[in-house]
């Protein structure tokens, strides 16, 4: 299968976990659930919840992967997603972005209102710990467990997009201060996600750190992508508003390096993740594909 | 010792818990962690905690108590006080319930901004689960964290507050959604301090069971008592906006069943409470205390 294809096949099976590991629309109180629902059923990439499923069947299949019952890595992708589009919820309210678009529909304060949007947040986050509570046990469900609340915590996700938050109030943000709004507000999640599927197919100690670095890189040459595409694409083919972050004055990696210097970064860091993963058990082929597909991505 | 002095001495390690199991002020991003202690420091009953602390003590010492080493219950406790915290900070946004005073302190958002406010709610319901799975191990980890997540969820303190939010805004909610929003938003967390006590104490399913339905009744009881304040007392002694809720039109305990028979409920969960309480092994005679004062509290 090429790499389109098992991205696909992967997305497909996230998207089904989504379904059905999600309370139903209908559930008491149903504007909340339905509110859950719209925004983690807008699509989107699935990068980090993908990348959980194709990291527990990398390690799993590798020779060196500790004798464990191999748990199915489905409501860990689905957690993952879970605090990823909270994270969007909450960014896009009035008084964080205050954005009306994602991915192409109303942002969810838009389509319900902004209590509602607030709550349905908070509840995706705590769900997020329910699944993993609920599918997970033993060392497996507490290595998960702490494994999220660290990168989703104060000092990381949440961390990030503070500083996030106070460097578009000024113009003149520092490069410290940019490194680490990626690595907290970007790069944690996909640590995690590598971390986490790493976790669930079995990786020891030092592959766990392996899979860490991997996905440090990664998560970096993503967002640094991500700024490059906010300075150089289109609202239609980004399906979220275009060129905000120059609009806002805000200091992003494009406008602090340049473009030609940031597609450099994007390159180094996707070797980096690239070499970590080929010093891995196992045969990387579908991960490599995924970071040389980076730089050339749309959206 | 007299229960007003118990009540101090477990408020008192409480404090000094918080103080020991959050992220530092000056911690990065400092004003994230010092917008989490802020709201955290500003006092309040610290209710939930110290049943979390009363109740381990009281199955802890009973002579059924499962054979566990004996996990500290201080973390729960702390973990409890998050939540709570995280869920008044949210609520006191202007897309809630829009309130400037809360323990007679600006509310978060007036202190900080609001997008501060939002972030230190998000950060302190994940540093809860971090608490959890930090402080716990094992089997008893895991049931803490179930707990905490089912609790503080979409179906149960989430759902509570989203039906809250739909009864403010008419006022001829039912008796049903009354009790639906009074057993969730309310209920949930104190039952969930009862059980999560009961667990660190090595309570048995049986007494679990018990822990929790005398939680349900304490909780029920301490919201009715909440709605006969906010009817009655004046804004001053109650550290919060008093009578705001017979302004917004917002149908009430007292509204739907006048003030003579919600006080009639009060005491009638508080006999209900209570009789769980004495059929466990241990004396439960400070929460039996505290259920007995709970009609004369003030705030």
């Amino acid at each position: 299968m090429n790499h389109a294809d098992q991205f696909d096949t992967y997305r497909k099976r996230v998207e089904q976990g989504l379904d059905a590991l999600t309370p139903l629309a209908g559930a008491r109180p149903a504007r909340l659930h339905a509110a859950m629902r719209y925004s983690l059923e807008a699509g989107g990439k699935r990068l980090r919840p993908v990348l959980v499923l194709a990291t527990a069947d990398l390690i799993g299949a590798g020779a060196d992967a500790l004798p464990v019952d191999k748990a199915d890595p489905l409501a860990a992708a689905v957690a993952l997603e879970c605090i990823h589009t909270y994270s969007l919820i909450h960014d896009d309210l009035p008084c964080m972005d205050n954005d009306d678009l994602r991915r192409g529909r109303p942002t969810a304060h838009k389509q319900f209102d902004e209590a509602t949007a607030l709550l349905a947040g908070d509840a995706l986050l705590t769900h997020a710990f329910a699944l993993l509570a609920e599918n997970y046990s033993g060392p497996l469900a507490h290595a998960l467990i702490r494994e999220l609340a660290d990168a989703a915590g104060s000092r990381r996700l949440i961390g990030g997009q503070m500083e996030d938050l106070l460097a578009e109030k000024k113009s003149d943000a520092t490069a410290d201060e940019l490194e680490f709004i990626h690595l907290n507000k970007t790069a944690a999640m996909i640590e995690a996600a590598l971390v986490m599927g790493g976790l669930i197919g079995g990786a020891n100690e030092e592959n766990l750190a392996t899979l860490r670095r991997a996905g440090r890189h990664l998560g970096l040459a993503f967002q640094i992508v991500d700024d490059i595409l906010d300075a150089t694409a289109d609202t239609k083919s980004l399906g979220k508003t275009a060129g905000k972050d120059a609009k806002a004055g805000k200091t992003t990696f494009v406008k602090l390096h340049g473009l030609e210097r940031s597609k450099r970064f994007v390159d180094e860091h996707g070797e980096k993740a690239l070499g970590a993963l080929q010093s891995l058990p196992g045969t990387a082929r579908f991960l490599a594909a995924m970071i040389e597909s980076m730089g050339s991505r749309s959206r």
